[in-house]
């Protein structure tokens, strides 16, 4: 398994269509939801003061990561940033 | 409850008495132990190729973390930045 | 209770309608103010040459103050950076 | 007047003799304290997990927020920036 | 008194109605100058190569300063970077 | 399998013990050699004009990776990097 | 022959014509292709969750490679950051 | 005439000798004045809370000016940045 | 004469006419060469994989400078950044 | 052939023995001049204001100008760019 930190800062063009946005919002919050439930995007939090969230996932390989990140109904609208994680010697768990 | 993404960067400086160095890193292995049974260092994870961890705390208030921050034995050898985080919209938690 | 710093650098898009310009602005203003006489926020400075402001809340958690940044009604247009403080050990207060 | 917003980051070289060190420390706690008393330094917060504070001046002149500033006691172990700020006009003060 | 340097950088829109930016531009010309005789805007020097100038002011105040600022014509096109200054101790004036 | 991008700057102190800095070099050489002979350190090249390398490296895991990264003779003196990197669409390999 | 380390980030204006961005696309596919199948391509990866490529070149003169990128079909839409590279002293190809 | 903004930052190291400190500052002064009186060294201004200065010149030409700068008592301890000025459009000088 | 290094990055809006983005273009390489043949702008080298030039220049003074950069048919379009060069110590021209 | 551009800003340590630092300066400068006769180093400027150079190489590869950098008497002291340029369409060289 590998463990990814992900940051995605989203960018929504102030003239999208307002039913677009509004669906793609939905089917972002589905898709995003679908993954957690299935244990692969483990945590989603929002920063505080910003349209960005941080996540951890835990996939298979990379090759798993990106198609999961590139399929986002809001990537065209993302900045996303990346880094591989490791369990910490000092973790409990 | 107030949830932190706390990064830290350790940089150890080369000329430490090695025994400090060791008896340092043993106490600051115990300091998060104890954090994390208590339930307020939520998690640890290395970053790959770093000496640096990503965290994620839960406390009462910044206080109560910059009080946990300050005492970490690694402190006078770390840099540190705190990202306030809330529950995300999305998260199925 | 909980501080934090944050700074906002407003800025509204040059096609927006003066209209609907003037109407957030207003509307921006009566916001800010209720939250200033409610004591959550605390101090708003303006940035000497700058369409920003640095403020000072004091809010119960952090997800109360996302909920405050993410109404305002210049959301949309600026960006946010938020810094938790606390207490200082030289303060008199 | 003349408010300004100060950020002020420590650095205490690690072969500072200790008395040297906390002789310093109390100093500077005193010369602080001083200035809070008269009303020039008008508020100091800890940054969280930081050796920085955040600190607003309200003072006649950048000519005597240099003097204070110059004069710090740990001003040679300080890296300090200055921005000027103004009332704004949504403040209720 | 109070001593600022200031740097502008200007970037008009290309889609700026050619008339409008003319007229924009004769504005802040003698906006400036009017401020150059009262001895508030004492230098404005170009930077070579860029559509940007450095400039030294000598205001009774911050407030003053923003106030000067905020009401340049090109304002709406301007990125201001405000530092404050002081008499040197080494200068003959 | 997962691929990584990895970045090394090298900085050896300069009053570091010639004979430990040539002995260490020589670790580093075996070391990197040893795992280029397994498949898993699978290009290095120098940076013209700097004491860096660029790397990719196919590993089962983020863990193998900074398993191996953590044990480089070099590693005390090194800044490190990693970015995933997933096969191309376009790659005919 | 010289060999260059090429990062390219890709970001196609949302207004371009669908039909012209698939046909870029594919245009750009084949023609990576034909330089990979000369042997002059010699690398490509996805960076994870980006839509950018680190890319190898293998060519006679920087010339060689500044005429295959300011060919690229998807040029006028990409930011190109090249860096040159050497044989590793520790390579064992 | 050529007319250059030049921005020094100064950084003494903390282990100068005392005295070698005082006679340096001393030089430096005394150097800084000879070229104000010399007209070359137009103006010199403290920036507020740095141990840095703002200074105008009006030299021949850069080698003229390098010259100058090469040979401040303090220039092993600066970190100098040059930017060429130009009259402005809108100056009335 | 004084020597200046300059960098160029150009940016040209896609939705300039074509023939005017030909025209312009073309005035440019006109303008340039002038400048070349005339011995002012010595010297001008493409970056590779940008649309970008380094050039150097050897003027009278800045102001010759920048009377040269501002009239450039393509300085709206672009990024400048001077940099004051000086004949170097170990040069054997 | 190939050309760079190559930035060179050197820091030689305060401690480094004054005899070894004159003879690797007239180290330094006898194997520039030697490059320069031969060709190799066409131009070397200094910056103004810094202890650095701008200089052009025009080498066989890449691998010889690592070559030629790794081997500079001042490497070990010095941070190098190394930047990749092209002949340009509007030079008239």
């Amino acid at each position: 398994m590998a463990l990814f930190h992900v940051r995605m800062d989203v960018d929504i063009p102030r003239d999208l269509d307002p039913e677009e946005r509004a669906e793609t919002l939905a089917r972002e919050k589905k898709y995003s939801q679908d993954l957690q439930h299935s244990g692969k995007w483990v945590h989603i939090w929002r920063i505080t003061g910003k349209f960005s969230n941080i996540s951890i996932f835990d996939v298979e390989t990379p090759d798993e990561l990106h198609e999961i990140l590139w399929n986002l109904p809001l990537f065209p609208f993302m900045t996303i940033d990346v880094t591989p994680l490791n369990k910490h010697a000092s973790s409990i768990k």
